[in-house]
């Protein structure tokens, strides 16, 4: 594939002397490379596709990097990423090592906000305006942020106040492709719509131009009145007066394809001296049919042929596939069983639920703090409700979990997929900080399976309690070929020997107990015989399996896919100086910094948590404290 | 004190039958009885004042507890605790033992929903009526919420998506006083306000008014045009547009202090199918004038005199006070200085501040999410913000702390307030996870001063680092009489002994080390020589001190006001573990259950945080492995 024009742009300064044609066709080449690039990376297409113009006018209008951008959710960003000097590295994409999915300040200087969060961006845009006020700069701000993370609360709070900072010059542009990764939901979306679309508005808009024109023909009282009117009219029919209301000029609604339209109205807020918001109208996957026929396919997506937009699928069942039928399965039995998304129907399994039971199942859109309070609400009042969202995504409503549903004791299931190490999306997606942001919070059981089986039954078992639960399970495919779904069992809260050793003592939960099953296996080779123990529960924890079996190794290793701060480690180690365990214990898990991308395993292994990490760690202490291999250490008793 | 009518209500069907007369003897015997047992107790008296009328009118409209009335935050509902069979109670109102604060369910069947933090109540509504729609019963839920509390990003995300379920009938009672806690801001609260006052809006109603009267006296087209604008004139000339654009029918604005026109308003929305919005506008302190004259000081009040409303003062200077005039000190020299506070300048101590630095001084409403990420975005930009903010409502900030402004490591200085018990405020307000919510965030400092000059001294170091910083201080006076606040001092991250010692070594951060002092003096008048070792810094974290001293010692013992789980002593248990430290480690911290109201003496004293707690824990320990007093432990080395 040639790239005429894209292969000469290295900075936003290059297609700042571009002419229309020029722009038409690097429009193009742009998509063509997207296309061609992320059918073999994978990443987030359909969005990127939607931004191309809007993307190359922010930067003719604005002075990147000296104008700041500010990317909500950032998985836009690609067309950004291209044009400011990384189409090269671009194939790199998501891998280890190579481009972030987000923007990342130290990839670029155009690069001037980390997001991957949603709905964060007209908070800091506002923070950097309020910033360049007190040092009497003079640059642009702009913050770009789509319909669907408009529905975050956040977002709300800095509209709000940035309507109040009416001397305060700030960009948002409302990049509206009428989704966030599903369909929207809520009042704003309907408010959208009807900003786009309802003719009833067209028609009064009419009606009313049409007196206005009369106005002149019409004498005395009424026609003074009829004038001093008209101003009002226009700015009550203008569109956008619930922005407008809340403080901000309201620009649009624009067609975000047609790039002189779009960058004459950044041209136009640009001039505005207080707070604009710029309505742009995407579409999402622009340019390309699979992605336009399937946005939500190709919102995120894996390997795909170009030419047909066939996913390449990946193999075996996946921890969020076994959920997706478990709660179906019970959902048949249970009419009270509720099942809420966040605008994460697909990802969390939960779009067969929605289609079997439409009236039991609620995507609040991105609102995170509304989907957990309102489950408490519905728990309140007798429902089964189930939240099932992505562990980092959870951060968003801690205090809810805390305050609106742990405080009261309501029974809400929180089924945290995408907990411990994410993949590709890397540092703002990890899963890795979920048991310290729950452990502490009274009344909460916390479920961590192994395996598929013990995810079914652990939803099953959350069912039968009258508490809050949260299931913790990763992004990952699940070992077992065969899950039985229809004989309901109780997943009893006790540590399992999966192996059993006399010298050394592998500790984990949740998945990572594979991990050491096969770090198990590894030391036998050279003769160390060690025991595994997996913990199906976090809390409330079997302190009496620990410390039993504790007391019967010399040497124990705990193993984690979690941070090390507030981890399962951490809870172990507790407990070792509570009892007064005499057996030495070490730990594997997280270190205390943000945890970059690659894929699952590639960062696993990388810090150590694998059957390499857990022999490399056990060799190292045997020898370190003098015991050779030939020596191995005895069992304490027998 | 004579309360002939509300002596005889003991529920809400007392109020049922009475008389127009009659109830508006009660509203001024509830006002009396108001003034008079808070100005003993302490409590929210202005918010109370001001929804005599609006709680009479709801539970005769509505049938509690069949119907469901949900209180926002929840300090208003004095009102609704002394009709719903707690007046005789009333006295010991946020006492040890006494009644909540706050709605509490386990104090009556007409505590529906705990509430305590701001903006949760719609959410919660919602999930009860849709809990209602899918059993198919038939009762009313209203969510009852103050303008302040509006302003809450969780609130517009609950109103969102019920605006969006048109076929759930929900009703949301705006309580609209013109403030929060202080005045309200953003552009929410100048909307409201326009509904309330603006002239322009008058008047232009009455101008189409007067023209839609002309309309039968104009032929032809225009005649036509106009008759089909005039629905949607009116519509938009409505109030509340903002809401009915969300989806809510709106009614009101009314005045919430005329029972009848309260009444009838709530009985037109009952009649309402779908969603629908009450904006009824109170007097914050309404009929008593030390509170109409100064809502604020009365909103959260502590004994004062009943006859001059003048406020009986504590004793001796608050951290809140020197974290004030610390910062007040350290902007004068920094003009980078930035205070940001989430509707809490008084309870923070920044009112100075904002009067000094108004141009540097940002009170977003209570929106906690934008408060941090705006910080961010200004530390980004070279500012030096400090959030100061109650520990409880940090909680709300958690993601944003961790992914705005840890991960790309910006300065932000988060002052955390009423860290540890907070006294009256109780089971929603203690500040006793915030050492388990922060501790595992990657690249964040977290200090914890015993007393005015550490906390001095920390922020002043906190201004010094280029990385984030938390400080903890409790909601207590400080031990000291002097504070320099003139000389700047580096306060050293290094281990502090306060007291050497030779048997028994307590460890403990912040104020809770006084308390390790005063339990060594206790065990000194039994002969036991204990070590006392202070900890300004939490993270990072001076191991080797720690590792140093307790491997002088026999026994150790960890203090913290803080819950056990993700707390200081685990910090200290995974240190002793991981370095192999061969020293006893107790603790004393917060059981792993929902701590109670009452005063900071009182609960720390329960859970033995004390002296008494100390000493019964150290002697315990000894008598129990068999050292008597006599045979006092001796000192490891030496």
């Amino acid at each position: 594939m040639n790239y005429p024009i894209l292969s000469k742009i290295n900075s936003p300064d290059d297609i700042k002397t571009l002419n229309g044609e020029e722009i038409s066709k690097l429009c193009e080449e742009i998509r063509e490379f997207l296309i061609e690039n992320v059918s073999k990376t994978g990443g987030h297409l359909a969005p990127n596709l939607g931004v191309v113009e809007l993307t190359i006018a922010l930067h003719r209008v604005f002075n990147s990097p000296i104008d700041k951008i500010v990317w909500d959710v950032g998985h836009q960003t690609y067309v950004h990423k291209i044009i400011t000097g990384r189409r090269d590295n671009f194939h790199t994409l998501r891998k280890y090592g190579g481009l972030s999915g987000f923007p990342k300040c130290k990839e670029s200087v155009h690069d001037h906000f980390e997001t991957g969060h949603s709905s964060t961006s007209i908070s800091a845009a506002l923070g950097m305006a309020l910033a360049r006020e007190i040092k009497g700069e003079n640059y642009n701000v702009v913050a770009v942020i789509g319909d669907g993370a408009m529905t975050g609360g956040m977002a709300f709070e800095a509209l709000n106040f940035a309507g109040h900072k009416q001397d305060c010059k700030l960009i948002v542009v409302l990049n509206d492709n009428e989704m966030s990764i599903t369909n929207n939901v809520g009042g704003l979306s309907s408010y959208l719509n009807r900003l786009r679309t309802d003719s009833k508005y067209t028609k009064i808009k009419k009606d009313i131009q049409y007196i206005l024109n009369k106005v002149p023909a019409i004498g005395g009282k009424l026609y003074k009145s009829l004038e001093r009117v008209k101003d009002s009219l226009k700015y009550l029919l203008v569109a956008g007066i619930l922005f407008e209301e809340l403080g901000f000029k309201y620009l649009g609604p624009i067609d975000g394809h047609n790039f002189n339209v779009v960058e004459d109205t950044l041209r136009k807020a640009k001039k505005v001296d207080g707070p604009v918001l710029v309505h742009v109208i995407t579409k999402k996957g622009k340019g390309y049919w699979p992605a336009e026929d399937n946005p939500q396919l190709f919102h995120g997506v894996g390997q795909f042929e170009k030419e047909t937009g066939r996913v390449i699928e990946g193999k075996g069942i996946s921890f969020t596939e076994v959920f997706s039928k478990s709660i179906i399965e019970q959902a048949e039995k249970n009419p009270n069983i509720i099942a809420i998304t966040a605008a994460m129907a697909p990802g969390t399994g939960l779009d067969e639920f929605a289609q079997k039971y439409p009236q039991r199942f609620f995507d609040v859109g991105i609102a995170e703090q509304n989907a957990v309070t309102m489950a408490a609400g519905l728990a309140k009042e007798g429902m089964k409700p189930i939240f099932a969202v992505y562990s980092t995504f959870l951060q968003r409503g801690y205090d809810q979990v805390l305050h609106d549903v742990c405080l009261p004791n309501l029974p809400v299931i929180f089924a945290i997929d995408r907990a411990g190490i994410v993949g590709a999306d890397g540092e703002t997606h990890q899963g890795i900080y979920d048991i310290a942001f729950l452990r502490h919070i009274p009344n909460i059981t916390i479920i961590s399976p192994k395996d598929g089986q013990e995810l079914r039954d652990g939803i099953h078992t959350a069912l039968t309690l009258k508490t809050p639960v949260a299931i913790r399970y990763p992004k990952d495919i699940v070992v077992e070929e065969f899950i039985d779904y229809n004989n309901p069992r109780i997943l009893e809260n006790k540590g399992q020997v999966l192996k059993q050793g006399e010298e050394v003592l592998l500790i984990s939960t949740g998945v990572t107990s594979n991990i050491s099953l096969e770090g198990a296996k590894k030391l036998l080779d050279v003769g160390i015989n060690a025991t595994v123990v997996h913990f199906p529960y976090i809390k409330p924890f079997d302190k009496d399996t620990l410390i039993t079996l504790a007391q019967k190794h010399r040497l124990a290793l705990v193993i984690e896919d979690h941070t090390k701060i507030g981890g399962f480690g951490e809870l172990v180690s507790s407990i070792f100086i509570e009892e007064n365990v005499h057996c030495k214990l070490l730990s594997i898990s997280l270190p205390d910094k943000f945890i970059e991308h690659g894929s699952r395993k590639k960062i696993l292994d990388k810090y150590g948590i694998s059957a390499e990490g857990i022999y490399k760690k056990i060799i190292g202490e045997i020898s370190g404290v003098g015991y050779g291999k030939e020596s191995a250490i005895r069992p304490v008793i027998g």
